[in-house]
């Protein structure tokens, strides 16, 4: 987010190297504004007043910055400074930024990174996309079980600045492994002699480095934690995702479903829209786009098989929209609902069968409701059909309501079955909603319409 | 949510009347998972457990037990028992609950509660659903500037136990005006003989007691909060709103948001799927299904009207569903990154204009990919039709191509243009996505079709 109301008073202040004011303005605002208030400058400028803060509120700032500012001042900005950011970021937006750089770019870089975070950097960025471990931070708080409650305190005092969170600490053995939690609540509340190793939780409620984050997010949700506790294979401590990580991941992961029902595929950078190229937004749209074109023309073969039919009732082919609309809405409720419920993990794929019973239920109540009002409407409109003639209107509109009360329940049927099925292969569920479902049901949906008609009418 | 897991086990519990090991068992575990594992047993059972815990637990305990149980316990046990449990509960899920009671049920236990959590119920209930006001918390700390860093944190720590986080208090002036904020790592970096006035941070963020919910949750995700209080119009503090109920807020409304996208009306708690009856399921989809069915007859008019064209080129009508389709997905396309991006606040109804441009470009590219893959498929296709032979194939061929772009081009910009009326008109942008806008762009995209057909064909 750029915002460009502050930037004249920025650039005069800049002008005057005021730094005293400079800096009171990114201390008592915080750093999201001070981001958005700054983007509007060039590198060089935001560089000129990072320059002049501490450390920690300075890489807070440039990770707060749009991605593209800070890809920007990469690529304007020496290798010098920009190591010394790189530095100073939270270890876990590091990570993220580090990804989006050139081979080269992160040769250039990464060498003027100080020796610590640089180990870090590697360590952190060789979880694979999508794992607890690629979202974590190192910057976590440790206690050993036989501090007292007096020194873990004046530990966390000192070492506040460095840590994501002093809330929550973890307490681990000699080796590394998590053996219990405590928070800054509970050391307040007990005595200051008290051993840390008395006072603490044992039963922790970690993930494991390989987990994936969307599941590690739903904890953090379901527990209401502030952070939680991230192991390795041999349950050593090897970071913490906290709570605002966890709501930017269950964001995204929500918005990836909504696109993959809205059949979107490619970059989900939040806040993207604007900022993307014509080109770019034409890459991520068209494959599906093409795709499920060319699937629909195997529903256009379908109606050319039955020519002949629509040759004698050529009132037949006005009620094609509404036969596919309306199966592709009864499926994409139904697709819907049992998505999210797979991803609640209020269901799982055992409960098929009671799934779909309940789904045919629903669908033949609906049934019945669209085919009376179907065959009221064929009855009402048939009149004034030029080809109706040769047709008893009462027959076609018993056929055209026998034909749609059929579509919704199948539809509502594939609409339950295609998630379940998807994800007992371990597929992602939500890949075959919406657009795909419509094309699926629009040649059932042909199918069935003009086989009914072929039967009830007679033709 | 109910895990039966150690039902048997808790029942042994509860037959050797054996309440250490019970309390034991309530205390070790987090609040949510021994819920999970109460939900097993009968409302009597969860009674006995409950009541021999302390009565912050209890209250916690409670209140994360699913609606139904609740409700049930509410049912069968007596208005004594029910209006402590109540007392007990953290205010903002007290309201909740109450909410869902009948008029008897409330006039039964409200009176059964203690006096001051009555009158905190009251209160808080008055704010109507969505905004702030209904999803706050009265148990926040609160400090007066005059205080010493030291007696601060003494006052927290005798409080502790009542208030839903002491990580963030509030400074309040004589009138109850918010003036400042301090978090618990402020009072233990500070020296014990500061003040609070003097550390505190007076570019507070906060919300009003009538914004709307959601928005109040993006302040917390943007800022990275872990509380947010919120004024009444006098700028005095009246509660505060936690991280962990944003999260719930943000998947409940993008949960909506979705369904809306799938046409999909009615109740939306999280977790409802199997529980709701089959009648309930129906209510909730018939009214979309049918109206969308209903508005689907106009498209069904519009093919009547150009009967006598679908019977001189019975092959049209096997373009129509590829049509139909394909505009109902690029329409999709659109109007998702329109609502999206309008949630987001990325983009204001005042970018129309630069939308709409900027999806005609995309629109263009797409048309051109799909006239050309449709053109190839008339010509291929087209010499198994029985009635293709009084016009020329390529001609066929040039109009539903030409159609086609036509419609993509449309459907984009329709799938971009309506959520930006409906948000400048004040609606939610999503209400008219997908189901809506499929119904429409199928109406214009038959017109579209006819009406070239017609032209180019010379019918």
């Amino acid at each position: 987010m750029v915002n460009p109301l502050l930037a004249p008073e920025l650039r005069e202040l800049l002008a005057e190297k005021n730094y005293p004011e400079l800096c009171e303005f990114c201390e008592s605002n915080h750093p999201a504004q001070v981001a958005e208030f700054l983007s509007a400058l060039t590198p060089q400028e935001i560089w000129e007043i990072l320059s002049h803060l501490s450390p920690s509120l300075r890489g807070e700032i440039f990770s707060r910055l749009d991605e593209e500012v800070q890809l920007e001042m990469i690529r304007t900005l020496g290798r010098e400074p920009m190591g010394k950011l790189l530095s100073e970021m939270p270890p876990d937006d590091r990570v993220d930024l580090v990804k989006r750089l050139s081979k080269k770019q992160r040769e250039a870089i990464i060498p003027a990174m100080a020796q610590a975070e640089r180990e870090d950097l590697r360590r952190l960025i060789a979880y694979p996309e999508g794992t607890a471990g690629s979202v974590m931070t190192s910057e976590y708080a440790v206690l050993t079980p036989e501090l007292t409650v007096e020194k873990a305190i004046a530990k966390l005092r000192r070492e506040a600045p460095d840590k994501e969170t002093i809330y929550y600490s973890y307490v681990v053995d000699a080796n590394q492994k998590l053996i219990g939690f405590v928070s800054l609540k509970d050391l307040i509340l007990a005595p200051p002699g008290a051993r840390v190793g008395d006072i603490m939780h044992e039963d922790v409620i970690y993930a494991r480095a390989y987990d994936d984050q969307e599941e590690v997010a739903r904890m953090i949700q379901k527990y209401d934690l502030l952070a939680i506790p991230v192991v390795d294979e041999n349950n050593r401590l090897v970071g913490i995702i906290t709570h605002d990580d966890a709501m930017d991941i269950l964001q995204q992961e929500q918005q990836e479903d909504v696109e993959k029902l809205m059949a979107i595929s490619g970059s989900h950078e939040v806040g993207a829209y604007m900022k993307l190229s014509t080109w770019d937004h034409f890459k991520s749209r068209i494959p599906w786009i093409l795709g499920l074109a060319i699937l629909g023309f195997v529903s256009g073969y379908i109606v050319q098989s039955y020519e002949s039919i629509l040759i004698q009732v050529a009132i037949l082919a006005s009620f094609m929209p509404m036969l596919a609309d309306t199966g592709g809405n009864a499926g994409s409720q139904s697709a819907t609902l049992v998505i999210r419920a797979l991803a609640l993990k209020e269901i799982s794929t055992r409960d098929a069968l009671k799934i779909l019973v309940k789904e045919f239920k629903v669908a033949f109540l609906m049934a019945i409701v669209l085919a009376l009002v179907a065959y009221f409407r064929v009855l009402l409109f048939i009149g004034h059909s030029s080809t109706a003639g040769t047709i008893s209107p009462l027959k076609v509109g018993i056929a055209v309501a026998v034909a749609l009360a059929i579509q919704v329940i199948s539809s509502t049927l594939i609409g339950a079955f295609l998630p379940l099925i998807a994800s007992s292969l371990r597929f992602d569920p939500a890949v075959v909603a919406s657009p795909m479902l419509t094309t699926v049901v629009d040649i059932t949906g042909l199918f069935i319409f003009f086989s009914v008609a072929k039967l009830m009418l007679g033709l």
